[in-house]
């Protein structure tokens, strides 16, 4: 996605051989027409399937979650990370660890916003380790949904993630995939 | 706004004199199409302000935000709860307590995306105690920022935060304003 990719090059920040800041447009500030680019490309990409729900992860994946959910006209659900006393014991829980935090968080979602039978979008900002979107798909399992695919904005291509959701047997569109950072830049797979 | 209150009508859950439960289309699982309305609304009410950014606070205040910001072609910068390795020290940083939650959280957010002379829109979903709308406000003008006005979803006036905001001079608007929870059901301002 081009669009995207220019994004990247102008205002992403690689911090080190494995970091990329893009807190300008996707994860702390938000350029929302971007992300309404965003969910239409996603909404292009899985046009085949009949999606009932968006499905995504607090914080940074609500935003492309959205607007992917805008334009296949279906609700969004979101996993929390923490329990707050409005959830009760009625939810669905996995555990997803964050290498950039270094922590171990029960991710959570209310049993009655995911139906048997149903076909749930899985959407995050970023694929690393896969861990965020094998968590969603492991709650998706639980559920008894089918998971129509995994849709991730930015992917880091030489980190484990793309790999362990393609062997499990997903069906992964990532708009910009990074090959590597080399001397400070941003280098992209060929499409 | 009609569409709202009849939302909350038919979809909200008192579950005490203090909580109502939305969960089904505002923090959990999320109506787009809603979330679009709540948009062009804010943007309406705040027609005469020139506004540079909607401002709001992770998780839940980011689709109502990303929608406004959407109307009002701006971006949407989002304050976090917790620190991650990627937040460096150059941040601006309140305190807000969460009474849902019994909990005080850091509030920060990067000063490279607040900057002096520009004007904010807050937005959030609740409005209760004042606390989140007050952090906010509080980084805004630690940034130098003028605060145009804070746009809520769903206000409970019958606490304190309302009066707080008015009496602390801020434009306010809050989508659905309610007295009071009676007999399990929600009770509206008049308009």
């Amino acid at each position: 996605m081009k669009l995207l990719k220019d994004k990247i090059m102008s205002e992403g920040i690689v911090l080190n051989d494995s970091i990329l800041k893009v807190d300008s447009f996707l994860n702390h500030q938000i350029d929302p027409e971007l992300m309404m680019a965003v969910g239409k490309e996603f909404a292009a990409r899985f046009a085949d399937e009949k999606i009932d729900k968006v499905f995504t992860i607090e914080s940074s994946g609500i935003a492309c979650a959205l607007t992917t959910a805008l334009c296949l006209h279906v609700p969004v659900v979101f996993a929390r990370k923490q329990k707050s006393e409005l959830m009760s014991s009625e939810a669905y829980t996995t555990k997803v660890y964050s290498f950039t935090k270094k922590v171990t968080s029960d991710v959570s979602v209310l049993k009655k916003f995911l139906h048997e039978g149903e076909t749930v979008l899985i959407v995050d900002d970023f694929l690393a380790n896969g861990e965020a979107a094998l968590g969603l798909a492991d709650i998706a399992h639980q559920a008894g949904c089918k998971v129509a695919g995994i849709g991730i904005v930015i992917e880091k291509s030489f980190q484990p993630g793309h790999q362990r959701l393609v062997d499990a047997g997903y069906h992964l569109e990532s708009l910009a995939r990074i090959k590597a950072f080399k001397d400070g830049k941003v280098v992209f797979e060929e499409d």
